[in-house]
Protein backbone atom coordinates (compact mmCIF):
# COMPACT_ATOMS: atom_id res chain seq x y z
CA UNK A 1 0.00 0.00 0.00
CA UNK A 2 1.29 3.40 -0.77
CA UNK A 3 2.95 5.33 2.81
CA UNK A 4 3.65 8.90 1.29
CA UNK A 5 0.73 10.94 0.56
CA UNK A 6 -0.86 14.48 -0.17
CA UNK A 7 -4.04 16.00 0.70
CA UNK A 8 -5.15 19.61 -1.07
CA UNK A 9 -8.17 21.15 0.07
CA UNK A 10 -8.78 20.74 3.61
CA UNK A 11 -12.54 22.05 3.68
CA UNK A 12 -15.55 20.44 5.33
CA UNK A 13 -15.15 17.47 4.04
CA UNK A 14 -11.74 17.61 2.67
CA UNK A 15 -10.39 17.86 6.55
CA UNK A 16 -12.43 14.64 8.18
CA UNK A 17 -11.17 12.46 5.03
CA UNK A 18 -7.34 13.53 5.46
CA UNK A 19 -7.71 12.77 9.25
CA UNK A 20 -8.67 9.19 8.37
CA UNK A 21 -5.62 8.83 6.26
CA UNK A 22 -3.25 10.58 9.08
CA UNK A 23 -5.08 7.98 11.82
CA UNK A 24 -4.21 5.09 9.49
CA UNK A 25 -0.81 5.47 9.95
CA UNK A 26 0.34 6.89 6.46
CA UNK A 27 2.99 10.06 6.08
CA UNK A 28 0.82 13.15 4.87
CA UNK A 29 1.53 16.74 2.99
CA UNK A 30 -1.15 18.92 3.01
CA UNK A 31 -2.20 22.29 1.26
CA UNK A 32 -5.09 23.97 1.86
CA UNK A 33 -6.48 27.50 -0.16
CA UNK A 34 -7.25 28.57 3.70
CA UNK A 35 -3.92 27.28 6.00
CA UNK A 36 -5.96 27.80 9.25
CA UNK A 37 -8.45 24.97 7.81
CA UNK A 38 -5.73 22.45 7.90
CA UNK A 39 -4.61 23.50 11.36
CA UNK A 40 -6.22 20.33 13.37
CA UNK A 41 -4.47 17.93 10.79
CA UNK A 42 -0.60 19.70 11.50
CA UNK A 43 -1.12 19.73 14.94
CA UNK A 44 -2.07 15.85 14.72
CA UNK A 45 1.71 15.79 12.36
CA UNK A 46 0.90 16.03 9.12
CA UNK A 47 3.06 18.17 7.03
CA UNK A 48 2.19 21.69 5.41
CA UNK A 49 2.71 22.54 1.33
CA UNK A 50 2.94 26.15 0.28
CA UNK A 51 1.63 24.83 -3.26
CA UNK A 52 0.20 22.13 -5.27
CA UNK A 53 3.53 21.38 -6.54
CA UNK A 54 5.39 20.65 -3.21
CA UNK A 55 2.70 18.72 -1.67
CA UNK A 56 2.83 16.58 -4.85
CA UNK A 57 6.66 16.10 -4.89
CA UNK A 58 7.17 13.17 -2.75
CA UNK A 59 3.88 11.97 -2.71
CA UNK A 60 2.77 8.41 -4.00
CA UNK A 61 -0.51 9.22 -3.68
CA UNK A 62 -2.19 13.04 -4.12
CA UNK A 63 -5.92 13.18 -2.90
CA UNK A 64 -8.03 16.15 -3.89
CA UNK A 65 -10.87 17.53 -2.53
CA UNK A 66 -11.86 21.52 -3.57
CA UNK A 67 -15.88 22.80 -5.24
CA UNK A 68 -15.07 23.18 -8.98
CA UNK A 69 -13.73 22.19 -11.82
CA UNK A 70 -12.07 25.13 -12.34
CA UNK A 71 -10.45 24.93 -9.05
CA UNK A 72 -9.46 21.39 -9.69
CA UNK A 73 -7.78 22.09 -13.01
CA UNK A 74 -5.81 24.86 -11.12
CA UNK A 75 -4.53 22.77 -8.45
CA UNK A 76 -3.66 20.13 -11.45
CA UNK A 77 -2.95 21.96 -14.36
CA UNK A 78 -1.77 25.43 -13.36
CA UNK A 79 1.52 26.89 -13.08
CA UNK A 80 2.04 25.45 -9.24
CA UNK A 81 0.04 22.58 -9.67
CA UNK A 82 0.23 18.86 -9.54
CA UNK A 83 1.10 17.47 -12.18
CA UNK A 84 4.08 20.46 -12.80
CA UNK A 85 6.05 18.25 -10.23
CA UNK A 86 4.77 14.92 -10.03
CA UNK A 87 6.76 11.90 -11.18
CA UNK A 88 5.94 9.14 -13.17
CA UNK A 89 3.62 6.76 -11.33
CA UNK A 90 1.68 9.27 -8.88
CA UNK A 91 -1.61 8.09 -8.98
CA UNK A 92 -4.09 11.57 -8.65
CA UNK A 93 -7.60 10.77 -6.59
CA UNK A 94 -9.93 13.51 -7.44
CA UNK A 95 -13.23 13.47 -4.46
CA UNK A 96 -14.23 16.73 -5.49
CA UNK A 97 -17.69 17.22 -7.79
CA UNK A 98 -17.00 18.28 -11.33
CA UNK A 99 -17.25 18.15 -14.78
CA UNK A 100 -16.68 14.28 -16.36
CA UNK A 101 -15.56 16.10 -20.08
CA UNK A 102 -12.98 18.11 -17.37
CA UNK A 103 -12.23 15.40 -15.81
CA UNK A 104 -11.15 13.11 -19.15
CA UNK A 105 -9.23 16.37 -20.52
CA UNK A 106 -6.88 16.18 -17.13
CA UNK A 107 -6.56 12.13 -17.25
CA UNK A 108 -5.39 12.68 -20.43
CA UNK A 109 -2.84 15.32 -19.19
CA UNK A 110 -1.82 13.26 -16.48
CA UNK A 111 -1.03 10.10 -18.69
CA UNK A 112 1.15 12.05 -20.77
CA UNK A 113 3.19 12.62 -17.35
CA UNK A 114 3.04 9.13 -16.55
CA UNK A 115 0.42 9.43 -13.88
CA UNK A 116 -3.00 8.49 -13.09
CA UNK A 117 -6.05 10.90 -12.24
CA UNK A 118 -8.68 8.99 -10.82
CA UNK A 119 -12.05 10.59 -10.60
CA UNK A 120 -13.65 9.63 -6.82
CA UNK A 121 -16.65 11.52 -5.87
CA UNK A 122 -18.00 11.08 -2.61
CA UNK A 123 -21.93 11.03 -1.37
CA UNK A 124 -23.06 11.15 2.30
CA UNK A 125 -22.01 14.88 3.54
CA UNK A 126 -20.16 15.93 6.32
CA UNK A 127 -21.39 13.66 8.14
CA UNK A 128 -20.29 10.37 6.04
CA UNK A 129 -16.65 11.89 6.06
CA UNK A 130 -16.57 12.36 9.63
CA UNK A 131 -17.72 8.86 10.15
CA UNK A 132 -16.08 7.40 7.15
CA UNK A 133 -19.07 5.98 5.87
CA UNK A 134 -18.82 7.92 2.65
CA UNK A 135 -19.89 6.30 -0.95
CA UNK A 136 -17.14 6.30 -3.16
CA UNK A 137 -17.78 6.50 -6.93
CA UNK A 138 -14.33 5.98 -9.20
CA UNK A 139 -13.72 6.26 -12.40
CA UNK A 140 -10.43 5.83 -14.53
CA UNK A 141 -7.71 3.62 -14.74
CA UNK A 142 -8.49 -0.34 -12.96
CA UNK A 143 -4.95 -0.67 -11.93
CA UNK A 144 -4.65 2.74 -10.26
CA UNK A 145 -8.05 1.73 -8.95
CA UNK A 146 -6.96 -0.83 -7.03
CA UNK A 147 -3.57 0.09 -5.47
CA UNK A 148 -5.91 3.00 -3.99
CA UNK A 149 -8.63 1.17 -3.12
CA UNK A 150 -7.22 -0.04 0.32
CA UNK A 151 -6.98 4.00 1.59
CA UNK A 152 -10.48 4.75 -0.11
CA UNK A 153 -11.54 2.56 2.75
CA UNK A 154 -10.22 4.39 5.56
CA UNK A 155 -12.58 7.05 4.42
CA UNK A 156 -15.60 5.30 2.88
CA UNK A 157 -17.73 2.25 2.91
CA UNK A 158 -19.32 1.16 -0.17
CA UNK A 159 -16.21 1.96 -2.98
CA UNK A 160 -17.16 1.55 -6.53
CA UNK A 161 -15.33 1.19 -9.84
CA UNK A 162 -18.12 2.87 -12.66
CA UNK A 163 -15.90 2.65 -15.20
CA UNK A 164 -13.22 4.60 -17.22
CA UNK A 165 -12.06 8.45 -16.49
CA UNK A 166 -15.52 9.99 -15.90
CA UNK A 167 -17.34 7.09 -14.87
CA UNK A 168 -17.06 8.23 -11.42
CA UNK A 169 -18.55 11.89 -11.84
CA UNK A 170 -21.29 10.50 -14.01
CA UNK A 171 -22.37 8.29 -11.49
CA UNK A 172 -21.88 10.78 -8.90
CA UNK A 173 -24.53 13.21 -11.34
CA UNK A 174 -26.96 10.43 -11.55
CA UNK A 175 -26.82 10.80 -7.86
CA UNK A 176 -27.71 14.24 -7.91
CA UNK A 177 -30.54 13.99 -10.58
CA UNK A 178 -32.12 10.99 -8.44
CA UNK A 179 -31.91 12.99 -4.91
CA UNK A 180 -33.31 16.64 -6.18
CA UNK A 181 -36.03 15.44 -8.51
CA UNK A 182 -37.40 13.00 -5.82
CA UNK A 183 -36.55 16.04 -3.20
CA UNK A 184 -39.40 18.08 -5.70
CA UNK A 185 -41.75 15.17 -5.39
CA UNK A 186 -41.55 15.46 -1.92
CA UNK A 187 -42.30 19.11 -1.81
CA UNK A 188 -44.99 18.58 -4.10
CA UNK A 189 -46.49 15.73 -2.10
CA UNK A 190 -46.57 17.70 1.11
CA UNK A 191 -47.77 20.97 -0.35
CA UNK A 192 -50.81 19.45 -1.86
CA UNK A 193 -51.55 17.43 1.39
CA UNK A 194 -51.20 20.58 3.75
CA UNK A 195 -53.31 22.91 1.60
CA UNK A 196 -55.61 20.20 1.83
CA UNK A 197 -56.16 19.87 5.32
CA UNK A 198 -54.33 16.62 5.60
CA UNK A 199 -51.71 16.37 8.82
CA UNK A 200 -47.79 16.23 7.10
CA UNK A 201 -46.85 13.53 9.72
CA UNK A 202 -49.75 11.37 9.62
CA UNK A 203 -49.98 11.14 5.89
CA UNK A 204 -45.59 10.71 5.80
CA UNK A 205 -46.37 7.63 8.27
CA UNK A 206 -49.12 6.37 6.21
CA UNK A 207 -46.90 6.24 3.16
CA UNK A 208 -43.76 5.20 4.18
CA UNK A 209 -44.59 1.81 4.23
CA UNK A 210 -45.34 1.31 0.43
CA UNK A 211 -43.85 2.30 -3.14
CA UNK A 212 -43.87 6.08 -1.63
CA UNK A 213 -40.99 5.60 0.26
CA UNK A 214 -37.77 7.28 -0.81
CA UNK A 215 -34.90 8.24 1.80
CA UNK A 216 -36.01 12.02 1.15
CA UNK A 217 -39.88 11.16 2.34
CA UNK A 218 -38.56 9.55 5.32
CA UNK A 219 -35.74 12.32 5.87
CA UNK A 220 -36.60 15.68 4.26
CA UNK A 221 -40.05 15.11 4.68
CA UNK A 222 -40.46 16.01 8.62
CA UNK A 223 -37.87 18.51 8.56
CA UNK A 224 -40.25 20.38 5.91
CA UNK A 225 -43.89 19.20 7.96
CA UNK A 226 -41.80 21.63 10.70
CA UNK A 227 -39.84 24.14 8.85
CA UNK A 228 -36.60 22.93 9.39
CA UNK A 229 -34.55 24.57 6.98
CA UNK A 230 -31.07 23.83 9.07
CA UNK A 231 -28.40 22.40 6.19
CA UNK A 232 -27.67 19.21 5.73
CA UNK A 233 -26.94 19.53 1.92
CA UNK A 234 -27.19 23.25 0.90
CA UNK A 235 -28.66 24.17 -2.27
CA UNK A 236 -25.77 27.01 -3.74
CA UNK A 237 -23.99 23.01 -3.68
CA UNK A 238 -27.00 21.32 -5.10
CA UNK A 239 -27.07 23.92 -7.54
CA UNK A 240 -22.93 23.63 -8.38
CA UNK A 241 -24.05 20.12 -9.20
CA UNK A 242 -27.20 20.43 -11.06
CA UNK A 243 -25.68 22.58 -13.49
CA UNK A 244 -22.91 20.46 -13.79
CA UNK A 245 -25.60 17.73 -14.63
CA UNK A 246 -27.27 19.94 -17.29
CA UNK A 247 -23.67 20.85 -18.97
CA UNK A 248 -23.33 16.96 -19.50
CA UNK A 249 -26.72 16.43 -20.57
CA UNK A 250 -26.33 18.75 -22.94
CA UNK A 251 -22.90 17.38 -24.09
CA UNK A 252 -24.14 14.12 -24.41
CA UNK A 253 -27.54 15.41 -26.11
CA UNK A 254 -29.75 14.28 -23.39
CA UNK A 255 -33.15 15.82 -22.73
CA UNK A 256 -33.98 15.96 -18.69
CA UNK A 257 -36.68 17.67 -18.60
CA UNK A 258 -37.46 17.02 -14.72
CA UNK A 259 -34.09 18.17 -13.69
CA UNK A 260 -34.47 21.15 -15.50
CA UNK A 261 -37.27 22.02 -13.50
CA UNK A 262 -35.78 21.28 -10.09
CA UNK A 263 -32.42 23.61 -11.27
CA UNK A 264 -34.94 26.40 -11.96
CA UNK A 265 -36.83 26.03 -8.61
CA UNK A 266 -33.75 25.97 -6.68
CA UNK A 267 -33.12 28.99 -8.51
CA UNK A 268 -36.49 30.68 -7.21
CA UNK A 269 -34.70 29.07 -3.58
CA UNK A 270 -31.46 31.13 -4.04
CA UNK A 271 -33.28 34.20 -4.86
CA UNK A 272 -35.68 33.90 -1.79
CA UNK A 273 -32.24 33.57 0.34
CA UNK A 274 -32.50 30.26 0.86
CA UNK A 275 -28.78 29.60 -0.86
CA UNK A 276 -27.01 28.25 2.14
CA UNK A 277 -30.08 26.41 3.89
CA UNK A 278 -30.55 22.91 2.76
CA UNK A 279 -32.44 20.96 0.30
CA UNK A 280 -35.30 20.91 2.20
CA UNK A 281 -36.24 24.53 1.99
CA UNK A 282 -37.66 23.91 -1.65
CA UNK A 283 -40.45 23.45 0.09
CA UNK A 284 -40.73 26.95 1.00
CA UNK A 285 -40.89 27.43 -2.55
CA UNK A 286 -43.28 25.00 -3.93
CA UNK A 287 -45.60 26.59 -0.80
CA UNK A 288 -45.15 30.13 -2.69
CA UNK A 289 -46.32 28.68 -5.54
CA UNK A 290 -49.76 27.72 -3.78
CA UNK A 291 -52.66 30.15 -2.81
CA UNK A 292 -51.54 31.55 0.35
CA UNK A 293 -53.42 30.76 3.67
CA UNK B 1 -68.16 -6.98 14.65
CA UNK B 2 -70.70 -6.79 11.31
CA UNK B 3 -71.56 -10.10 9.67
CA UNK B 4 -73.61 -9.10 6.79
CA UNK B 5 -71.73 -7.57 3.89
CA UNK B 6 -71.89 -7.24 0.40
CA UNK B 7 -68.79 -6.33 -2.35
CA UNK B 8 -69.90 -4.21 -5.48
CA UNK B 9 -67.11 -4.46 -8.47
CA UNK B 10 -65.44 -7.68 -8.28
CA UNK B 11 -62.18 -7.16 -10.72
CA UNK B 12 -58.46 -7.45 -10.71
CA UNK B 13 -58.57 -5.67 -6.73
CA UNK B 14 -62.12 -6.37 -5.94
CA UNK B 15 -62.11 -10.41 -6.68
CA UNK B 16 -59.20 -11.06 -3.78
CA UNK B 17 -60.47 -8.33 -1.31
CA UNK B 18 -63.91 -9.51 -1.32
CA UNK B 19 -62.22 -13.34 -1.16
CA UNK B 20 -60.80 -12.51 2.18
CA UNK B 21 -64.46 -11.17 3.53
CA UNK B 22 -65.66 -14.87 2.63
CA UNK B 23 -62.59 -16.61 4.01
CA UNK B 24 -62.79 -14.32 7.57
CA UNK B 25 -66.17 -16.18 7.92
CA UNK B 26 -68.76 -13.61 6.61
CA UNK B 27 -72.00 -13.60 4.59
CA UNK B 28 -71.37 -11.91 1.21
CA UNK B 29 -73.76 -10.45 -1.58
CA UNK B 30 -71.72 -9.72 -4.88
CA UNK B 31 -72.64 -7.28 -7.47
CA UNK B 32 -70.53 -6.43 -10.67
CA UNK B 33 -71.08 -4.88 -14.32
CA UNK B 34 -69.45 -8.18 -15.54
CA UNK B 35 -71.08 -11.59 -13.54
CA UNK B 36 -68.88 -14.01 -14.92
CA UNK B 37 -65.65 -11.78 -12.94
CA UNK B 38 -67.76 -12.85 -9.72
CA UNK B 39 -67.86 -16.66 -10.56
CA UNK B 40 -65.55 -17.32 -8.56
CA UNK B 41 -66.73 -15.96 -5.30
CA UNK B 42 -70.25 -17.46 -6.19
CA UNK B 43 -69.07 -20.86 -6.12
CA UNK B 44 -67.37 -20.17 -2.63
CA UNK B 45 -70.78 -19.54 -1.34
CA UNK B 46 -71.43 -15.48 -2.10
CA UNK B 47 -74.81 -14.76 -3.01
CA UNK B 48 -75.21 -12.54 -6.73
CA UNK B 49 -77.39 -9.69 -6.76
CA UNK B 50 -78.52 -8.00 -9.88
CA UNK B 51 -78.01 -4.67 -9.22
CA UNK B 52 -76.11 -2.37 -6.41
CA UNK B 53 -79.74 -1.64 -4.77
CA UNK B 54 -80.00 -5.33 -4.37
CA UNK B 55 -76.59 -5.83 -3.29
CA UNK B 56 -77.26 -3.54 -0.32
CA UNK B 57 -80.54 -3.74 0.95
CA UNK B 58 -79.50 -6.74 3.79
CA UNK B 59 -76.08 -5.04 4.07
CA UNK B 60 -74.51 -3.95 7.56
CA UNK B 61 -71.67 -2.92 5.69
CA UNK B 62 -71.36 -1.95 1.48
CA UNK B 63 -67.72 -2.49 -0.41
CA UNK B 64 -67.33 -0.99 -3.35
CA UNK B 65 -64.21 -1.65 -5.50
CA UNK B 66 -64.86 0.24 -9.50
CA UNK B 67 -62.47 2.20 -11.21
CA UNK B 68 -63.12 5.63 -11.53
CA UNK B 69 -65.57 8.78 -9.97
CA UNK B 70 -69.02 8.28 -12.00
CA UNK B 71 -68.81 4.30 -11.55
CA UNK B 72 -68.91 5.22 -7.81
CA UNK B 73 -71.48 7.92 -8.23
CA UNK B 74 -73.60 5.38 -10.54
CA UNK B 75 -73.23 2.92 -7.94
CA UNK B 76 -74.05 4.80 -5.12
CA UNK B 77 -76.35 8.03 -6.01
CA UNK B 78 -78.19 6.22 -9.42
CA UNK B 79 -81.66 5.19 -9.77
CA UNK B 80 -80.65 1.30 -8.35
CA UNK B 81 -77.91 2.65 -6.34
CA UNK B 82 -76.78 1.45 -3.01
CA UNK B 83 -78.78 4.98 -1.02
CA UNK B 84 -81.88 3.85 -3.07
CA UNK B 85 -81.97 0.91 -0.42
CA UNK B 86 -79.28 1.03 2.42
CA UNK B 87 -80.95 0.83 5.42
CA UNK B 88 -80.02 3.36 7.98
CA UNK B 89 -76.21 2.77 10.36
CA UNK B 90 -75.39 0.67 6.86
CA UNK B 91 -71.69 1.41 6.46
CA UNK B 92 -70.34 2.37 2.58
CA UNK B 93 -66.99 1.46 2.53
CA UNK B 94 -65.55 2.96 -1.22
CA UNK B 95 -62.17 1.38 -2.05
CA UNK B 96 -61.91 3.34 -5.49
CA UNK B 97 -59.31 5.85 -5.94
CA UNK B 98 -61.75 9.17 -6.76
CA UNK B 99 -62.44 12.31 -6.66
CA UNK B 100 -62.11 13.57 -3.23
CA UNK B 101 -64.39 16.85 -3.51
CA UNK B 102 -67.30 14.29 -5.24
CA UNK B 103 -66.31 11.49 -2.03
CA UNK B 104 -67.16 14.44 0.41
CA UNK B 105 -70.63 15.26 -1.55
CA UNK B 106 -71.62 11.14 -1.45
CA UNK B 107 -70.74 11.33 2.07
CA UNK B 108 -73.08 13.81 2.74
CA UNK B 109 -76.35 12.48 0.88
CA UNK B 110 -75.18 9.19 2.52
CA UNK B 111 -75.87 11.31 5.49
CA UNK B 112 -79.02 12.18 4.88
CA UNK B 113 -80.06 8.67 4.80
CA UNK B 114 -78.42 7.79 8.20
CA UNK B 115 -75.30 5.56 6.56
CA UNK B 116 -71.82 6.62 6.71
CA UNK B 117 -69.50 6.83 3.60
CA UNK B 118 -66.06 5.93 4.22
CA UNK B 119 -63.34 6.32 1.75
CA UNK B 120 -60.99 3.88 1.63
CA UNK B 121 -58.53 3.43 -1.24
CA UNK B 122 -55.85 1.36 -0.77
CA UNK B 123 -52.28 0.92 -2.73
CA UNK B 124 -50.14 -2.10 -3.03
CA UNK B 125 -51.59 -3.25 -6.35
CA UNK B 126 -53.35 -6.71 -7.40
CA UNK B 127 -50.30 -8.49 -5.25
CA UNK B 128 -50.94 -6.85 -2.06
CA UNK B 129 -54.49 -7.53 -3.02
CA UNK B 130 -54.04 -11.10 -3.44
CA UNK B 131 -51.72 -11.39 -0.49
CA UNK B 132 -53.59 -9.03 1.82
CA UNK B 133 -50.84 -6.80 2.49
CA UNK B 134 -52.82 -3.72 0.87
CA UNK B 135 -52.45 -0.34 2.68
CA UNK B 136 -55.49 1.12 3.57
CA UNK B 137 -56.27 4.79 3.57
CA UNK B 138 -59.61 5.73 5.14
CA UNK B 139 -61.91 9.27 5.29
CA UNK B 140 -64.56 9.85 7.60
CA UNK B 141 -66.43 9.36 10.60
CA UNK B 142 -64.40 7.74 13.40
CA UNK B 143 -66.90 5.84 14.33
CA UNK B 144 -67.35 3.97 11.31
CA UNK B 145 -63.99 3.56 11.02
CA UNK B 146 -63.36 1.90 14.08
CA UNK B 147 -66.48 -0.44 13.57
CA UNK B 148 -65.29 -1.80 10.29
CA UNK B 149 -61.52 -1.68 10.92
CA UNK B 150 -61.61 -5.61 11.74
CA UNK B 151 -62.62 -5.88 8.58
CA UNK B 152 -60.05 -3.64 6.72
CA UNK B 153 -57.53 -6.34 8.84
CA UNK B 154 -58.35 -8.89 6.29
CA UNK B 155 -57.88 -7.28 3.53
CA UNK B 156 -54.75 -4.85 4.59
CA UNK B 157 -52.14 -4.57 6.45
CA UNK B 158 -51.51 -1.26 6.93
CA UNK B 159 -55.01 0.58 8.32
CA UNK B 160 -54.78 4.16 8.73
CA UNK B 161 -57.53 6.48 9.59
CA UNK B 162 -56.40 10.02 7.74
CA UNK B 163 -59.23 12.31 8.87
CA UNK B 164 -62.23 13.37 7.51
CA UNK B 165 -64.35 12.37 4.75
CA UNK B 166 -62.12 13.05 1.46
CA UNK B 167 -58.85 12.47 3.17
CA UNK B 168 -58.17 8.95 2.02
CA UNK B 169 -58.78 9.89 -1.45
CA UNK B 170 -56.21 12.75 -1.03
CA UNK B 171 -53.83 10.92 0.84
CA UNK B 172 -54.11 8.47 -1.92
CA UNK B 173 -53.25 11.11 -4.16
CA UNK B 174 -50.50 12.47 -2.21
CA UNK B 175 -49.05 8.82 -2.55
CA UNK B 176 -49.44 8.94 -6.05
CA UNK B 177 -48.02 12.26 -6.59
CA UNK B 178 -44.75 10.79 -4.91
CA UNK B 179 -44.59 7.64 -7.29
CA UNK B 180 -45.09 9.32 -10.10
CA UNK B 181 -42.37 11.67 -9.98
CA UNK B 182 -40.09 9.55 -8.03
CA UNK B 183 -40.51 7.49 -11.23
CA UNK B 184 -39.63 9.81 -14.07
CA UNK B 185 -36.34 10.69 -11.27
CA UNK B 186 -35.33 7.01 -12.06
CA UNK B 187 -36.46 7.98 -15.60
CA UNK B 188 -34.04 10.32 -16.37
CA UNK B 189 -31.56 9.33 -14.06
CA UNK B 190 -30.97 6.01 -16.25
CA UNK B 191 -31.37 7.73 -19.44
CA UNK B 192 -28.68 9.85 -18.81
CA UNK B 193 -26.58 7.01 -17.70
CA UNK B 194 -27.22 5.31 -20.10
CA UNK B 195 -26.26 7.34 -22.98
CA UNK B 196 -22.85 8.42 -21.00
CA UNK B 197 -21.89 4.66 -21.37
CA UNK B 198 -22.70 3.77 -17.51
CA UNK B 199 -23.83 0.55 -16.91
CA UNK B 200 -27.28 0.60 -15.37
CA UNK B 201 -26.99 -1.94 -13.24
CA UNK B 202 -24.04 -1.41 -11.51
CA UNK B 203 -25.08 2.49 -11.37
CA UNK B 204 -28.19 0.94 -9.40
CA UNK B 205 -26.04 -1.12 -7.04
CA UNK B 206 -23.90 1.63 -6.33
CA UNK B 207 -26.44 4.48 -5.55
CA UNK B 208 -29.39 1.97 -3.74
CA UNK B 209 -27.40 2.46 -0.50
CA UNK B 210 -27.43 6.59 -0.21
CA UNK B 211 -29.49 9.20 -0.49
CA UNK B 212 -30.66 8.23 -4.04
CA UNK B 213 -32.76 5.34 -2.71
CA UNK B 214 -36.06 5.08 -3.17
CA UNK B 215 -38.81 2.05 -4.08
CA UNK B 216 -38.66 3.00 -8.09
CA UNK B 217 -35.10 2.69 -8.38
CA UNK B 218 -35.01 -0.62 -6.69
CA UNK B 219 -38.07 -2.07 -8.43
CA UNK B 220 -38.78 -0.20 -11.44
CA UNK B 221 -34.78 0.54 -12.33
CA UNK B 222 -34.16 -3.05 -13.46
CA UNK B 223 -36.89 -3.50 -15.38
CA UNK B 224 -35.98 -0.59 -17.16
CA UNK B 225 -33.13 -1.33 -17.43
CA UNK B 226 -34.12 -4.32 -19.49
CA UNK B 227 -36.23 -2.82 -21.12
CA UNK B 228 -39.24 -5.51 -19.29
CA UNK B 229 -42.63 -2.94 -19.35
CA UNK B 230 -45.10 -5.50 -18.53
CA UNK B 231 -47.09 -4.14 -15.81
CA UNK B 232 -47.20 -3.94 -12.52
CA UNK B 233 -49.18 -0.95 -12.67
CA UNK B 234 -50.84 0.15 -15.84
CA UNK B 235 -50.05 3.53 -17.22
CA UNK B 236 -54.07 4.22 -18.00
CA UNK B 237 -54.57 3.76 -14.61
CA UNK B 238 -51.74 6.35 -13.01
CA UNK B 239 -53.10 8.97 -15.78
CA UNK B 240 -56.67 8.22 -13.80
CA UNK B 241 -55.46 8.88 -10.65
CA UNK B 242 -53.19 11.68 -11.98
CA UNK B 243 -56.09 13.39 -13.68
CA UNK B 244 -57.27 13.27 -9.97
CA UNK B 245 -54.75 14.57 -9.04
CA UNK B 246 -54.44 17.89 -11.16
CA UNK B 247 -58.32 18.23 -11.01
CA UNK B 248 -58.08 18.00 -6.53
CA UNK B 249 -54.84 20.51 -6.70
CA UNK B 250 -56.80 23.04 -9.28
CA UNK B 251 -60.10 23.23 -6.50
CA UNK B 252 -57.32 23.93 -3.76
CA UNK B 253 -55.14 26.02 -5.97
CA UNK B 254 -52.42 24.06 -5.43
CA UNK B 255 -50.09 24.44 -8.45
CA UNK B 256 -47.67 21.25 -8.98
CA UNK B 257 -45.16 21.33 -11.62
CA UNK B 258 -43.25 18.09 -11.17
CA UNK B 259 -46.55 16.22 -10.76
CA UNK B 260 -48.00 18.21 -14.44
CA UNK B 261 -44.92 17.50 -16.12
CA UNK B 262 -44.76 13.88 -15.27
CA UNK B 263 -48.89 13.45 -16.07
CA UNK B 264 -48.05 15.25 -19.51
CA UNK B 265 -44.64 12.67 -20.25
CA UNK B 266 -47.31 9.83 -19.12
CA UNK B 267 -49.41 11.26 -22.06
CA UNK B 268 -46.88 10.96 -24.34
CA UNK B 269 -46.58 7.55 -23.13
CA UNK B 270 -50.14 6.59 -24.00
CA UNK B 271 -49.72 8.26 -27.74
CA UNK B 272 -46.35 5.26 -28.20
CA UNK B 273 -49.34 2.51 -27.63
CA UNK B 274 -48.11 2.29 -23.66
CA UNK B 275 -51.11 2.90 -21.78
CA UNK B 276 -51.07 -1.16 -20.75
CA UNK B 277 -48.11 -1.43 -19.84
CA UNK B 278 -46.64 -0.80 -16.43
CA UNK B 279 -45.70 2.63 -15.36
CA UNK B 280 -41.82 1.93 -15.63
CA UNK B 281 -42.56 2.09 -19.71
CA UNK B 282 -42.55 6.04 -18.42
CA UNK B 283 -38.80 5.40 -19.56
CA UNK B 284 -39.53 4.68 -23.05
CA UNK B 285 -41.17 8.56 -23.70
CA UNK B 286 -37.30 9.72 -21.51
CA UNK B 287 -35.49 7.63 -23.73
CA UNK B 288 -37.40 9.03 -26.74
CA UNK B 289 -36.58 12.38 -25.94
CA UNK B 290 -32.64 11.95 -25.80
CA UNK B 291 -30.93 11.50 -28.94
CA UNK B 292 -30.83 8.22 -30.94
CA UNK B 293 -28.23 6.19 -30.71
Amino acid sequence: MPKRLAFIGTGIMGAPMAGHLLAGGHSLVVHSRTRAKAQDLLSRGAVWADRPADAARQAEVVFICVTDTPDVEAVVLGEHGVLSSARPGTIIVDHSTISPSATRRMAEAAAKRRAAFLDAPVSGGDVGARNATLSIMVGGDARAFEQVKPLLALMGKTITHCGPSGAGQLTKLVNQILVSITNLAVCEALTFAEKNGLDAKRTIEALSAGAAHSWQLANLGPKMAVRDYRPGFMIDLQQKDLRLVMQAAQESKVSLPAASLVHQLFTSAQAAGHGRDGTQALFDVVQRLAASA
